[in-house]
């Protein structure tokens, strides 16, 4: 945990796919027409096909798992509020930003933000996680 | 929202896939070797590779869009606290509940839990959602 | 190998598609943002995203493993040029012909070219495969 | 080009899942039995079904564009002998290492080597990029 420190901070960027949004559907078996009706997505008030929330905030798995804090991390608790849709074609910046470490309890807390290839905030979340270090221990204890 | 009450339930069940699991890292850019590499993890203390949490979170993704309260639902914030790890071939059982009407800011609350087919709690939380009768006034206000 | 004759030849097109590449990039975990951030590839001297080489290159797996040859071939060697990008959209014709047999250490050499719809050469190679009829003796000699 | 030393090296590792060869198959048309039919592949002399060779290759592409030299590399040549078959649930450890470094035609020749967790090579190539400084220059000079 000494190698991490507070505004610490890593990014990834991912422009969504219609497969991106048809394969998660596929996994998660939300068939919402919002996700996968062209027609309904038109009349409605977004106008076109959204991408799932949840594979929004996915995004941030990639960038916690992987990088920040990186291989070994476990997630504890997630919050993400949905600010905006994500269409198609959108390119996702995801970023992630450690904001409080907590030693005694061994845990990160990660502030994490998603924005669009427009600059618009398209939904902000965190992540407390046990970083990797102490990973092996932190389970058993639960 | 006259149709929603508290108490109301919804359920689903699906079997996580090893390529469930290996295209959810394929959308979402996570291939921590947790989820990818068979001998980093049978030597971790998991002992085999396990789905991504975002994963079993998003199965909520479908209950909710879909049943409850269904079709036009809006996400506005979730919350997700994982308990135990997801493996490959489990059975996972994701329940909602209503357990807030707030007919002012036409919001409804939805406790979440998923457990697995030895009926352990693997995670639990909560999404709060604009329900789909109004669905289309809200983006506008916001 | 008495049906292989020098000069002999197989084709066969494809429209490389996102889902193409998007999935490519799953099973390979190359998200180089060449492939998948439009906006990186955009002001990149290519100016879009373009799909991975060896997906390019895998499409003379089923030109060779399906036709020429044929079912049982047994892959070597496998030599590969890229020359130009690929596009998402971009209809690639995969020719191969046969330019070499050697029958005494039951070889076949098949050269392969890559264009797209505009006639451009953007890879060529080779393959050097066992053919089919005596695939089920070489390896054990190997 | 600085960066980058003879000797340098750097490694991933996956298992390959049944639907890692699935979509590879559909992603390249090879439906050579040997990969997607499990009865012929039974009695093959490979006694199950294998992964496309080009699958194994590619691992090699996230490697050489995410880690060494990493992002903005083009690829020129790639090479590769196949020595054992990949089977479904095999974990494969693609390894690259510097090997030649040619600053006046600003390529750099990375050595790779696949094996299994058996500890077997399974095959072994090399790739001639352009790496990342220098990869807006070099196209328009092709």
């Amino acid at each position: 945990m000494e190698k991490l420190t507070i505004g610490e901070s890593a990014e990834s960027r991912k422009t969504i796919s219609e497969s991106d949004v048809y394969l998660f559907a596929g996994i998660t078996g939300d068939f919402n027409p919002m996700h996968v009706d062209a027609e309904y997505a038109r009349e409605s008030r977004f106008g076109a096909r959204v991408a799932h929330g949840p594979l929004t905030f996915a995004l941030a798995a990639g960038l916690v798992g992987m990088q920040l804090p990186g291989v070994g991390t476990i997630a504890v608790t997630n919050t993400v509020h949905f600010r905006k849709p994500v269409y198609f074609g959108d390119t996702i910046a995801t970023r992630g930003e450690v904001t409080g470490l907590d030693a005694e309890r061994n845990r990160v807390t990660i502030s994490l933000t998603w924005h669009n290839q427009h600059g618009e905030l398209v939904a902000e979340g965190e992540a407390i996680v046990v970083p990797p270090p102490s990973a092996a221990d932190w389970w058993s204890h639960h």
